[in-house]
This record gives structure tokens, C-alpha cells and sequence, in this order.
């Protein structure tokens, strides 16, 4: 039986799936050879850790205690020490966190897991590659911060997974990788990459109004608070930043051409997000309207799409072809057309559900197994 | 530096454009710290073999001999023997194999290639998965025989890797896979997975006679010499079997209902193939015309399908919605749908080319690159 020490970070919408995957799978994996220890469970605040890394875990009634806690909105630091676990606040959790790399990442081995959406791991990260660990990503900044942060976490690409950086769950690392390792040259990228975004062109595009549909998906909660942070493109641009390390760009978050839904002048240190939505979002219907007019008079569909060619990479709303996959895209699935050597007259597309809990934590767990070989 | 050692099984146009692969991509491998090392290569008679495995393999001249031998239409019979390396011939062949695997499968790893198209390799891959080799399948026939050989073909499921033997190189195993371990349950399986009948379907689709697409097809060579080889669907059948088996049915190619395009009064032992294209086929049109015209008038395309769902595994010609990625289909194609808990309401969608020497190569060499974890 193979054994993968785990420290979850990020005790999230996502981080708190991943433990209850973790949990309910165990007699799957199980039978598949593969026992998961999660030892270490963090918030951006508290770290709980088995008291004794080596011989003991944060067993399933603990891990349930965690979500318990979590659900309700409180922290980890409420939780108390025992002679099984311990909780360390912040700086010691930190420290904490890189004594159980030292002790494990090269002996016994440890994933380290962060399903978090701040920076703040970003430092840990690049700390324990250095002590043997291995790393999963549900969080995009660590890849889409500096090249210099970039090139220390992916220092050794085997070590390291992050299919729910881009696309959730959806097979898209995986599947790049697999292009690229066979030599494969791919040499064009265009995608949806946010069900946010695909929803409300798609919307606009039977008819509604830009600034309803935001507004709605706002309700039903598809939207950040402030649907400013989904309208800006950031969240779509650190995807396709992503995506362009993997094939070999040398960029930062600031050589991607980002277009916004919104000007400047309605930008969040500007505009309060109430007078954003009541006032701002309207003056930029018609614009929209105009856009998906001249689309649809070309026989194309207007989509907010990432988009790698040669050397450029960008993310904009762009006229596509009705007829291909991005063209007869709906809703919220997120779709990826890769152009290569082998995919040249037609692309190989990926399509399917690119947010969620649930599907967004599985990936993670797919990655960790993923690396199985690499552990005793 | 990993070192991954190889038997490549069969020089047709698959094994031969690996070979390809492997010469040219050494640099790219390399740059990430792997070697390919081909210490042998066999077609259906001989075998051509490094003098000593452990310490010579067949240069790239030498593969670069094979290639040109193969393409010529000889055998690697005709290739002699000097002091780096040897010929055998059948059955010492198959004695040899073995040797090289129980010299390297537990010391050094092994990687045996199967890219035949015959059931002979299935003796010797049941020998050397107990060596300690590891398994990479381009060849359907060794996961659609019976029960007993997949159990013992498929022991240990991280090492074997058979990405091409469904949709060519398109990440369909690798991503069945993935959602499988991430204990995602996968409920129900729908694709297009043969690029000629997903071409004869669609120019028949656009209002052209069945018979003349299909003589158009094998003029142009999408087709088996003999076209029936495509049309009674047991190719699609043995992809559907593999799929079924990755997803526990414990069933076997007889219990797959299998309809076929033509009767069996049309069959290759009662009509000559020739007979077949000029009298046989046309008696088949107006059956096709009524049934694409029926799917239409229901808003449907008709489409030669697998279907896995609940305990059925079914091949055959089937009505799709229109709308669905099934339905838009164009062209030689594949595409795959999974449901799953996680892509219920939508599908995971897989699109792309699925057959062409180049693109199955290309999952071949990926599924090699992604057990390098196992060598030392």
C-alpha cells in the first residue's frame, strides 16, 4: 500500500470538498492500492497538524470536525489542542508548515496542497520544493505571479500538478501536457476559460440586456461579490498566463493585452460597486449590443476568449466562427481548442463544466494521485 | 538523467512513425531529463535486438535503417546481424523478448511498445507484465480479449498506459482516468469513435448515396481494403469493450450488441468484396435515406455510436440531437461524451482528430513519458 502525506491549505469552498473527497473515497483507493494522510490542515489564519507527523494523521472524525467548523464560518483557531493535534497561528504556522516538509518531503514524502486564491503560500511553496516536496494547485498565483516565483515552484515539473488552475477539473493540464511531452508542437490556444463570462455572452446573445444578465448572474451568485473582479478579464488572463508558461512563453501577467467590459472610470477605486451596478453597468449595453450585431452580420458569435498565437498572448471579446466549438458555445461550460501538428485542420477541443467545488477539488485529487509513483 | 528502455512491437505505420518520434525529439527529451533507449524492434516475424541490452541500444542510424526497410515493404529478416546487434526470427523471436525482459523488467525497467494490430503479442505481454516490465498499447486486441488475458494485462494499472487504442492520441483514457480516480462515478459513456463511419455518416447527413460515400472512403483510403472490415462495427466494438472494462464491466465482446451496416448475406464469407461494392452495398441506401430522414424530421443526426450505460454496452447507429457535440459532428472526428456526477447537466466533451499514424504515435510516445516515474 502505497501512502501520500497530504497539508491541505486553503480551507475554502474547494479545500473543504477536497477533504470530503478525500474522505468518502478512502475504500476506492483503497482498493487501488493508495492510502491518503492528510496531517496538516491550514486556513489563512491557523494550521491544525498531527502531533506526530511520521506515525499519526488528522483522522476522518477530525477532518469532519474541520468542515464542521469551517461551514460554519469560523476559523481553525478555534479549535483546540490535543495530544493527537496541535494548532499553531500565524507565523508559527508557517514555520510549522516547512519543519513537517523538512521532517517528511524527502523521507517519506509530502504533497503539499493549496486551494487557496491569496499569495500568501506563495512563499511557502518555494520553500519546500527545495526540501523534496511535492506540490498541487488549485490556486492560480503562485503560477501566475513572477517568473522568477514561476520557475522555482515548476522547478521540477514532475513534482508538480495544477489542472484546477485553468478550467476547474476539466482535462486541460493533463491533456497539454501530453501534446507537448510528445513533441507536439502546439502553435495556437483560444478558449473560454471563464463560465462566468461564457454565461453572459451567451445570454446577450439570445437577446437580453448586458447590464441584466450581469446583474442576474450577480443574484444567482455566478459572479465574485463585486462582478467587477469577473468583468476586468484578470481571472481569465492568469489562466491564459498559465497556459502560456506551459508552452514556453517568457511573460508576465503584464505582457498579456487584457480588454475589460468596463472603462477605467468605472473601476473599483473609482466607483463604488452599488453605483457600478445601478448606474455604471447600463452606459455599456449599447456597446455590447452593437458588437453582437456586427458578429452576427459576419456569421460569427462574440465571445470573451483567452487566445496564444506565435508570441502573443490576449484575452478579449473576439468574433468567432458560429460553427466551431467556441461559436456554439452555452451557459457556463468552459471549452479549449489547442491547434498542433497533429490537431492543425481541426483543433482538439475540451468542453465541460469549468467551475465548481466539486469538480474543481476532484481534479485536485486526480492530480495527487497522479503523482503516486514518486511516493514509497 | 532517466533512462526508459524499449521493445517496440511492430513496424507498421504506427511503430515506424514512433521510431520517427523518438529520433527527433531527443533534444526536447532530454531538456527534461529523459532517454529513450529502443534496445529492440520487432515485426511479425523477426526481431532485431541490441547485442548487449545493458549497456547498447540500436542507434538512430540503426532506426533510421528499420524505418527504411519497413517502408520498402521488406522485413527486418533481410537486415543482418553484426557485432551491436542481433536478428531473430519467429519463434526464437519470442524467446528473446523474453530474455531481454527478465534481464531488465525488475533491474533496469522495461518498457514493451505493442503497435501491431494482431492478437500475437498477447502471449508475450502476459510473460513480462510478471518481469516487472511496464505496457504501452497502440494494439486494441490485448484489452479486448478475453477476461482472463486483461486481468493479468492490466495487474498493476500504473504500468500500463494504452492511450491510443481508443480515438488515436486524443486524451480519452487519460482523462477517463482522471475522473475514475478522482472517485468521480461516470454514469454514462457516448461517442463517435470511428473516423470513417463518422465521415460516411455525415457525407451521407449532407444527402449523398451511402454507397457512393463509402467507395469514395476506400478510394480515398479512409476505409479497410475491405470496406466491411469498418462496417460491421467490430472495430468501434473493441473500443467500446476497453472503454466498458476501464469502467469495471466485467464483460466481453460478445456481450456487446454490435449492429452492422450490412447483413450477413453480404458478409465477407458469402460475397466476394468486390461483389459487395458493386451489387451489395447500393441494396443498402434506401435504409440509410429513410433513417436519416427520419432523424431529421425529429430534429436528430444520425451517427454510428458506443453506448455505455448503466450494465449496457451497445455499438450502432443511433438519432442525436442536433444540438449536442454528437449531433454537430463533421468530418472523420471522434468525439467522446462522459456524464459523471461532476459533468451532469452538460457532458465532458473530448473532440479531435482520432486516427492518423502521427496523432496515435503521438499517444504512444506521451503514455511511454508518463511512467518515467517508475524507472530508476
Amino acid at each position: 500500500m502505497k501512502t501520500i502525506a497530504l497539508i491541505v491549505m486553503g480551507c475554502g469552498g474547494v479545500g473543504l470538498q477536497l477533504i470530503h473527497h478525500i474522505v468518502s473515497c478512502r475504500s476506492l483507493h483503497a482498493n487501488k492500492g493508495v492510502r491518503l494522510r492528510v496531517v496538516g490542515v491550514c486556513d489563512s489564519k491557523s494550521l491544525l497538524v498531527a502531533s506526530d507527523v511520521y506515525t499519526m494523521e488528522l483522522d476522518d472524525a477530525m477532518l469532519l470536525e474541520v468542515s464542521r467548523v469551517k461551514s460554519n464560518g469560523s476559523s481553525l483557531a478555534t479549535l483546540s489542542s490535543s495530544g493527537k493535534h496541535q494548532v499553531y497561528s500565524s507565523p508559527e504556522s508557517t514555520r510549522k508548515i516547512i519543519d513537517v516538509a523538512s521532517l517528511l518531503g524527502k523521507s517519506k514524502g509530502l504533497t503539499i496542497v493549496d486551494c487557496s486564491a491569496s499569495s500568501e503560500a506563495i512563499g511557502v511553496l518555494k520553500q519546500v520544493v527545495d526540501l523534496g516536496c511535492c506540490i498541487v494547485l488549485a490556486n492560480k498565483r503562485p503560477l501566475s505571479s513572477s517568473l522568477e516565483d514561476f520557475d522555482k515552484i515548476f522547478g521540477d515539473p514532475r513534482r508538480i500538478r495544477h489542472e484546477s488552475t485553468v478550467g476547474a477539473g476539466l482535462p486541460v493540464i493533463a491533456s497539454l501536457n501530453r501534446i507537448l511531452s510528445s513533441g507536439d508542437p502546439v502553435n495556437r490556444i483560444i478558449g473560454s476559460l471563464s463560465g462566468t463570462l461564457g454565461y453572459v455572452m451567451s445570454e446577450v446573445e439570445n437577446g437580453k440586456l448586458f447590464s441584466e444578465v450581469v446583474r442576474t448572474a450577480k443574484n444567482l451568485g455566478y459572479t465574485e461579490p463585486d462582478p467587477r473582479d469577473d468583468l476586468s478579464g484578470m481571472d481569465v488572463a492568469r489562466k491564459a498566463l498559465i497556459l502560456a508558461r506551459l508552452l514556453g512563453f517568457r511573460i508576465n501577467l503584464d505582457s498579456i493585452k487584457i480588454e475589460s467590459f468596463y472603462p477605467e472610470d468605472m473601476g473599483p477605486s473609482v466607483m463604488p460597486v452599488n453605483d457600478f451596478l445601478a448606474n455604471g453597468l447600463p452606459l455599456l449595453d449599447k456597446d455590447i449590443e452593437d458588437k453582437i450585431k456586427r458578429a452576427s452580420s459576419n456569421g460569427n458569435a462574440l465571445r470573451y476568449v483567452c487566445m496564444i498565437e506565435d508570441s502573443r498572448c490576449e484575452v478579449g471579446i473576439r468574433e468567432l466562427p458560429k460553427e466551431s466549438a467556441l461559436g456554439r458555445l452555452k451557459g457556463s461550460d468552459n471549452v479549449l481548442e489547442v491547434y498542433s501538428r497533429c490537431y492543425n485542420q481541426q483543433p482538439l477541443v475540451l468542453q465541460g463544466a469549468g467551475a465548481g467545488n466539486d469538480t474543481t477539488a476532484a481534479g485536485v485529487l486526480a492530480d495527487i494521485l497522479d503523482m503516486q509513483d514518486l511516493f514509497p
